[in-house]
């Protein structure tokens, strides 16, 4: 079954992960899956403005950000791993091709989540999202050197930008994770250089839920405070059941 | 669970759920749900040249289609509706729509498949599905009179028009149903007004079931030669589980 | 200047009109401005479901919204016309466009509000935003006959619909209704067919202000607890000065 | 109030901002804002071709570019900053990127325009137009080296491409440059490597001055011979009137 | 060869055959074919404001732009069909669309020009363009009753909206009227009633011509001053030949 | 006229010339055209799975694909130019793209065939359709520094992506290649590291001709089994008459 296969997130900083796609990190965690986050640099200029305004050095704030980030990791059930490319701008350099590559084929995940093609707000985002689509693909070709086999075709969901409306983002698909919202709260928590944003992120788990309860069929049953996150889906979902 | 509730199909005319959601409408009624047909129209104008051109009468042609039809759905496993609401145009009229709210109450169904927006070759094919839409709104509400108890919200999914690619259709589910191939294949073939569209619309099945192999993550161990149906989800995917 | 000429808002359904216009309806009536709402619909059938379910008479329901609607419209300093079009589904009549045509006419809006293009949750909506737009362009034509002086071509923007993302809509204008935030929310407070809403709406006026805040420039000094509506263009701005 | 912040404008090369962007400069200027141009290159391969033609040099090229830049700017009331990064093709370095960061933290812009996303016929077009928008971003973080103080988010503008309908160009502000058409024409003959764009260019104005007085509502009182110039906004536009 | 087939016009007011597609039509009756105009309505209420303010009656008004439209088709060399179906607004009836599918039944035309499917100044044009094109579809099916041998599938091109940038219009024909220039504009001096769009329609003719030399290959060979009308395919383009 | 011009394809792997294009190839070289083909890699890394599954080292898949590429050419008729660029990724470099503007200055094409702005499933697909497009525009300026003469503005089409429903592709031209077909597969046949392949676009170039002869005017007289390649047109079609 799918759930047995690694869930794979690729981020640009280490925040992304915990507000855009904690719930379902927790989930996979809690039901015996291996849940890895790439994380692409540590949002050392660009998601650290209290920090550098206090003073602080590059590596300070990087210590600072990695701690936080291995925190709310170790509470969501992941294990994060670091790739201190930089930011703003992030950019593709054949090395981190590579590595990403190479976590991949080590992974082997069953599902890929990452950011989505436009954010108007952080041009490091969308960098992301298509470096971690690109390494994908790559790492299905044999021909692309690296260590460990090569990968399938799992899924790719976008997860949700800070503003959806202006950054082009349909949300195709609501994930419940109200059995893991408290875990998802607290890890929120821990991300004491932008904790301003638990609040927002705590109201969007609610509507969005709001939204999977309104969106869903008779069946599904959720309950009456239901929490979600929005996703959006890169490739068609094959099923054998329409719901 | 979800293939508990009904499967409801909207078509503008016969031959529409037959070669575009035969497999969904087989499934469902291998797995033991009810498998309910509203087919608004005989197809008796826009979808039946040759009788025409053999001078048959409109009774005739429509006795015909509904004959086709009914051999069909029953292969099919389907119990099939007919509104006879005319064709070449369907139009909206309110005695349509309150029969179709009629029928979403009664049948309460789960998941419900129709027409996409855009057919730009069959002006009756959007309307349809429109139509559809629309009824399956008004059935939830309690001040729309009518017989039966309100229903909730049930998916809608779009079939595949004829010509997608230049129908703005954009496959973002396939539906593996190998299981049931046999069935459809033989649920075309009873569609004699239609004949000529069975080795389309066998290749199309085989078509979307390689895409479906190709788009599957390593976990569904779909077989070599997977048969598959595409459609359009109208409605944000709500589920406990990325897959 | 423009806040001179009145403001016309035209809804499919009472409720629609306070949750979706109310700041720029109470800002346009504190400043001076006429400002008129035109009810196509009570919302009789598919917005009063507790009061079906409770046993009441359509006349009675279209009392009650009625009676709701004509308080919020004097909280907000608005006046509201009915048209009692009928609702579920709402649909355009030569009648209906001739009273609007003569309402615009009469009241010689320099800004018009309605309903966005699309609203897959609720058909009446999107059908009211092209009645209006329609009977505007209708309400300039001298050869349309009916009473009251042809208009000239007021701007247009479409208020948000309840699920925006999922809806098409992408807001370009935010309005800053601080001034008037209090008079919102006791108009929607008034809404009783509809009071699980409040909150909902009210949540969606704080993030509208924290996007706004987001998206001004320097100069604009807005406070720190801003209370925004959203909103989408039809036609080009027409300005002397970019901001 | 916003006039006071200065107006930057980002293009690829000297003529475009005096074809597209030229009334809004003037009228900055001549309102006492202080208007300020980010030139990227002198278009020296890409729109120089009488020049290569006639045998001209590089750097005798750039000197004739520069030299009319100059002029037009003087014309315009602008102050020109010309970055010399090279055209066909125009690319990001990061040394482009920290020297346009360094300016906007100078500058400090109230408003901001530059390229669309896209022009089938120019590529150095959308490239600059990304730098310049990725820039303002970088700018605004702490955490990005450079002198000055971060900016805050000054209102984006993209102004109207050469052929505007085949570029996926919608013009959403019409901005009335009537009381600087003069200027604005002075400053397009000053542009001697393109003077055949000349004419374009004012009926260009004229056209889209016809269409802001057809868009505007009643109380804006555009004169007769109405010049303007198209814009397109990249991030919602936030005010405290609709109009 | 395709120029031997008739080409037939669809519009819903006179003034759109010329101004719109008045170069395809001269350049077909040059060329020998019968060229058919279809005209829905006068344009009596929405594109006669002039005759209203004078006082004109209906029937009056109806009769002058009947003989503008009478003059102007024979300029041009078409012949032309009223139907007089009433405009502002113009709404399909069963009747208009069995007229209309007898005119294409009768004319068995080559080519087909209506509206396009947006016009957010003038709702009677998409509306027309879509009756245009049901009616072509209702006319190929032997199951719709109606004299005459039932049509192929002619191509179908929608030509250019008054405002094109704003109405989703993208041109991607050009189509080079340069031989029939003339007789296009003395067809635009004809009509009276709009004698104001004379000189804004010949500066597009300029303009679009522009545009067909700058898009043209190296060997068609277009004169220097080179007119054209645009117009957007319905369609996919069949051809033996890439140009 | 337009078919004494070269024909110019420029692919990032030797299969995508005779999957997608080679219809074109064969066409333009049976009716004397000089066909060139711009080949930016050998898919030596991305699209050669079973040579390294087996073993092969980097140098010797390179020679095999060569060799298939140009037994392929061969076949169609056209000449194959390799740029060894590298593929799985293929990326800008400033020596590619002056080798490719060296190539389009020499061939003087009068049509380019190149790859889709998207796909999902290979990268280096629209990163040779973006290199290509931009070379050419590159091409055209004399201050592009280079041998040969500037060229024209040849026309651009795209041809269809592997999975053309979820890459965005729209086929707007649908070229008939019956003539050609069986040249078209005698080189797919020769495609030994793909031959998976040759049943998949056998079927391909067979719908695609049953929608050529769908939507083809009455006058094209197509046959029966018609075969056709489809395209989408990247600027507007200039001539001078519609079919």
């Amino acid at each position: 079954m799918a759930e047995q296969s690694p869930l794979l997130v690729v981020t640009a900083h280490p925040g992304d992960f915990v507000w855009r796609a904690g719930g379902a990190l927790a989930q996979a965690a809690c039901r015996g899956q291996r849940a890895v986050i790439a994380c692409l640099s540590f949002g050392e200029r660009g998601e650290s403005a209290a920090a550098w305004r206090a003073g602080k050095t590059l590596e300070e704030i990087k210590d600072v950000r990695r701690a936080e980030a291995e925190t709310a990791a170790e509470i969501l059930g992941g294990e994060v791993h670091f790739f201190d490319a930089g930011d703003y701008p992030l950019r593709e350099t054949p090395e981190l091709l590579t590595s990403l590559v190479e976590l991949y084929r080590e992974v082997q995940p069953g599902v890929v989540l990452t950011h989505a093609p436009e954010d108007p707000y952080n041009m490091d985002h969308p960098e992301a999202g298509r470096i971690a689509r690109h390494a994908r693909v790559l790492a299905q070709a044999p021909g692309v050197v690296g260590t460990g086999d090569v990968i399938g075709a799992p899924p790719v969901f976008c997860f949700e930008p800070h503003q959806p409306e202006v950054s082009g983002f349909v949300p195709d698909v609501l994930l419940d994770i109200t059995e893991v919202w408290e875990r998802k709260v607290a890890a929120m928590q821990a991300m004491g250089a932008q904790g301003h944003l638990v609040e927002y992120y705590t109201d969007l788990g609610k509507r969005r839920g709001v939204q999977a309860k309104r969106n869903s069929g008779p069946n599904l049953g959720l309950p009456v405070n239901t929490f979600a996150e929005a996703y959006h889906r890169v490739y068609p979902q094959v099923t054998s059941e329409l719901s």
